[in-house]
This record gives structure tokens, C-alpha cells and sequence, in this order.
């Protein structure tokens, strides 16, 4: 199955820009993927293709239409999930890029401006979703990396080699730190264990960092893997006592 | 002062993308920012131009050598920071970005495989950036994205009319939702209170939206903007009893 790519924007000439080369762009041209993007001002009703106004209450900035958005989303939807990148949305996990990227494609609806009449969401069943907490000119740079994110994960794209990655990100935790060759660099070296060809240990002390690093660097991703991890944890404990 | 952007990367070519268009596209061609690319396989020193090796204690992929991206940086080096995009760096906020735009501009390193050497990132000073808990194929789409909200906040780059955007993320809140004509769509109305044309209460119930949809889709961030609120809420209850 393909996965079908389409992106409702004011700037289509932004795609497939970098999906176009590498990894992305290659499975563009074996059509792993595919890639339409919607110029949402093709959908404007007025001779002037409006597609935003002023906001209701006042304030600086314009908000993009809901009539001209759905009517744009109307052309093309056909079951595949509806995202609209906005910084009001849930913040994107990789369990919903394996989700996406497992599915049918995505139509994603980029905005410009103060954002989306917020009618538009429950009107065409819009998930709504954040790229990160940074403020950007558009959504379309959050298209993209979410886009590239799916696009790996396509049965093909990455070659074997390459298929390891996300495993760290699915226990949980940040990945452990990586070193190769040389073995002395400026004066620091690649620590003991990685040379020692022990690959209990290794294993043991990759976990640790990882560990240690998710604890230091991102205590919220160690919380919610502590807590998933109570949870077989207490229910083995239980077994055992019976 | 101009931002000067720098990026190295295997993928010079996906530069400047997005960048080239619109609002930052304008703001490249008026100089209001420039942009390098590095090609970092440049660096390498051998005849085959090796940037990677697999990594020490083994497992799949690829690691970027950290005496060919010590050398690129090198080249750049002049006081500005030094970020790699690796989803084990600290988050991005909109602080950061802030910061960033207002310096002299920053040097952005992007990998592709498993990563970089670790002991890249002590010798050369360079602070490990995450865009979000997800996984790309390159540091790219990241660099992308964190550039793009870096140069919306260059002093003449956004007008006037847009320049409240980024006021919603200062206070640590969503935004609250918007709404543009038409008044009734689809049998959907734009509510009451942003008709009525008093703006304290619009004020009031904007400053509500934004509590109540941060509280319920966001509770890290509302968590953290307690937080910060408690601590001069405390000193001018301190100062009232005194």
C-alpha cells in the first residue's frame, strides 16, 4: 500500500522541497509515497480569493476561513485522517507517526496568519497537532518533519542497516550515546566497554546510559517510563505472590 | 545586525527549501538574514571522503566521526552557538528561539544515520537541540523548522500586524481559539461575547479559552505556568500581610 501524502497550503511551491532528496526522495521516485499539495486559495468563493479575515473580537493578524478550509478539505478527503498543524494542538509523539505511517497517508492543512477559524475542527473531524513549543511562520516546516518522520517508517524506504533507530524511542527512553573510530580523538577516548567485546556488558551499559541520560536530560519521558513500567512490574510481583 | 545562519550537512541541496519562499524567503533576499551550507563530507580525510563509521560496540547503522565534524565546525567557528539536532538534545522552546534570533545568528549541525560521536559535542561546545519526540531521517527538516522560527522574530521581518503572535507563548499559555466571518457556518456560530463588541469581556473570556484548553490538552504547560504564577503571587500576598 502507498502512502498517499497531501498537504493543503498557500505555498505549494514549499513541497516536496527537502522530501524531495535522500531517503524521502527516493521512495517519492520508487512511489512508496506520493505527494499532492492543494493550493487552499483555489477554494476561495469571492473574485478576490480571500481565504482569511479579520478576527471576531479583534486582535492583530487574520485567521484563515472555515468555509474556503473545509471546501479545500471536501476536494480531497476520503477517509485518510484530516491533521492541521497548530501550536494549540497535541504535541506529536512517535507512537502517532507509526500510527500515520502505517495508515493510508494523511491530508495535512498547513495555515499562515493567527491561525484556523476554530469551527473547522469539529466541522471535519481535524486533529489538531503540535510539531514542538516554537512559534513558526506556518505550518508548513512542521508538514515537513512530520511528513519525513512517516516516511521513514514506510516497509522499504529504510534499508535493514538503518532499522534499529527507532527502537530507542520505543522503550521509552533517549537513545544511548553512540562513538566510533578513531579510538583516541583529541585526548578522549571511546570508553572501555565498547572495546571490549562483551556484548552482555555492553548491552548492560548502553541500557545504563540510556537510563541515566533520559533521567538527567528529560525527567518527563522518565516518568512516564517509570510509570509504564510499574505497571507489568506490580502485576508480576502479584503472580509471584500467588 | 544581520542573522547569520550556518548549516552543516551531508544534504546541502535541501537548503534553503522552505526558506527560499514567503516571509523568510523575502527576508533572505532583503539580507535581513543570510544562510551558509557546509558540506561536511568535504572534511573527511581520506580518499574515499569517510564522514562515517559503524559504531563501537556494535549495532546497526552508521555514527558521523567526530574528527570530520570537529574539522567542519572548525571552518565556521566564530563565537556564534554551535547546535546539533539529535532527539537526545533538550527540547526547543520558544525562549530558546528567542534567544537565538536575538544574537548574531547560530551554526546548525545536522546528522543522518545512527548520529554523531559523542565526544563531538564536549570538545567542540555544542549544545544538543531536540525538535520533538520524533524520529527523522536527518537532522534537516529540524534545522528547517528551528530556523524558520528564528527568523520571524528578526527585527523587520514580521509587520506590525503580526507582530502579537508569539505574545500567547510568552504567558505560557495556548493561544485561545479564533473565528472570522462568516458569523453562522454551517450552523456553527461565532460565540456571543466576541460579537459584542465590549472588549473586557472579550479580554476576560479570551484570557479563560486559553486557561481552560492549556489546563485540558496541555497540563505540562499549565503545570509549569502555575508555577511561575504562584511565585509573584506569594511575594504580593507576603507584601499585603507585611
Amino acid at each position: 500500500m502507498t502512502f498517499a501524502a497531501t498537504v493543503l497550503t498557500l505555498y505549494p511551491e514549499m513541497f516536496p522541497g527537502p522530501l524531495g532528496i535522500s531517503l524521502a526522495g527516493r521512495a517519492l521516485e520508487r512511489g512508496d509515497w506520493t505527494l499532492d499539495t492543494i493550493q487552499i486559495r483555489e477554494f476561495a468563493n469571492d473574485k478576490h480569493r480571500t481565504v482569511d479575515d479579520t478576527p471576531a473580537g479583534g486582535g492583530a493578524g487574520m485567521v484563515l476561513k472555515a468555509d474556503v478550509l473545509a471546501a479545500a478539505i471536501d476536494s480531497v478527503a476520503d477517509g485518510r485522517p484530516v491533521l492541521a498543524m497548530t501550536p494549540r494542538g497535541k504535541p506529536i509523539t512517535q507512537d502517532r507517526i507509526r500510527q500515520l505511517a502505517a495508515g493510508p497517508g494523511a491530508i495535512i492543512l498547513c495555515g499562515r496568519f493567527e491561525g484556523f477559524d476554530e469551527r473547522i475542527f469539529a466541522a471535519r473531524n481535524v486533529e489538531e497537532v503540535s510539531l514542538a513549543d516554537i512559534v513558526l511562520s506556518g505550518g508548513e516546516p512542521a508538514a515537513l518533519a512530520i511528513l519525513d518522520a512517516c516516511i521513514r517508517l514506510i516497509p522499504g524506504v529504510m534499508g535493514a542497516a538503518s532499522s534499529g533507530i527507532e527502537e530507542s524511542f520505543e522503550s521509552g527512553l533517549l537513545e544511548y550515546p553512540q562513538y566510533t573510530r578513531p579510538v583516541e580523538w583529541e585526548g578522549r577516548t571511546i570508553p572501555e566497554v565498547l572495546r571490549s567485546g562483551d556484548h552482555a556488558k555492553i548491552a548492560a551499559w548502553r541500557k545504563q546510559q540510556a537510563e541515566d541520560d533520559t533521567r538527567l536530560r528529560r525527567p518527563d519521558l522518565w516518568e512516564r517510563h517509570c510509570g509504564v513500567r510499574d505497571q507489568p512490574a506490580s502485576d508480576a510481583r502479584r503472580e509471584t505472590e500467588d
